[in-house]
């Protein structure tokens, strides 16, 4: 026990810096993603995520100054392996008439780890008594929740058919 | 072109080995987890989730046999990223009254991933008409739900007060 004992601050911090590194990476991605896109509603959906992204990281820096630290991001090997798979679905299905369905799949294993790690924040904010920080957390999580419903829809409503059918 | 078009069946394929390496990238990682927890409830909870992953490695290998393939992983860097970060918090919080509420966010993203994954192959399967394997990837979609759900009761219950309370 050389170093002094992390507290639940310090996770709480760590973990933001996780996922503003997380978001800028994902803001970065989705053009690719939209572009690579076959079909207009996949990639209107991802133009979309694209803005709301971009909200999220405004979002992800007002908790940082609710607790006096610069924004500050911190490599996320989380979101890099799975934007890297996503890149080589875009390598391996381009021409495929199953493309967009890959990349559909591709962003909701992106939703799904945000969920995972907004709800994480979210419940520990509010552990800690942080009310301003958890209400910008939970804003940013049923966004997520949301996009990720909305793409399951897109999936069932076209995409998967699409794939299918070619 | 030059290559064959890659069909949703090559997705299917492909995204089903990818969960495979995952579920047995998994099932090396929680004994260490379960190892590290300082309460036992979460190590009980990841000693429950152990057994149950071998089951549905199990699941999986039903679903290659309906499609006449022979069970088989592929490398998936989303898994390896997620459980890096498990490893680090391991480092990092060791001793810490934080490491349990680390360990505990570090296993729901496990299990969004894996919720995001099923979910998807579910819906392939169904699309494709492959009623046995949809219904095999839906009895362990519930099962993650389940844990992911009995993890956050836990962290609201108790491990993130300890981690707050030290």
């Amino acid at each position: 026990m050389a170093k002094e004992a992390k507290t639940l601050d310090d996770l709480f911090h760590d973990t933001l810096k996780d996922i503003y590194y997380a978001e800028k990476k994902i803001l970065a991605t989705l053009p690719k993603m939209a572009k690579a896109a076959q079909s207009e509603e996949l990639r209107a959906a991802f133009e979309k995520h694209e803005a709301e992204t971009e909200e999220q990281i405004g979002r992800l820096e007002q908790v940082f100054a609710a607790i006096d630290k610069k924004p500050q991001g911190k490599t996320c090997d989380a979101i890099v392996g799975i934007t890297e798979e996503g890149a080589e679905i875009m390598k391996e299905y381009k021409g495929s008439p199953a493309l967009d369905a890959g990349l559909l799949a591709a962003a909701q294993a992106v939703e799904h780890y945000e969920i995972s790690r907004y709800g994480t924040l979210k419940a520990w904010a509010e552990e800690m008594g942080m009310t301003e920080a958890a209400k910008l957390l939970d804003t940013t999580l049923q966004e997520e929740k949301k996009t990720d419903k909305d793409l399951t829809v897109l999936a069932e409503s076209s995409v998967n058919q699409h794939a299918e059918a070619a």
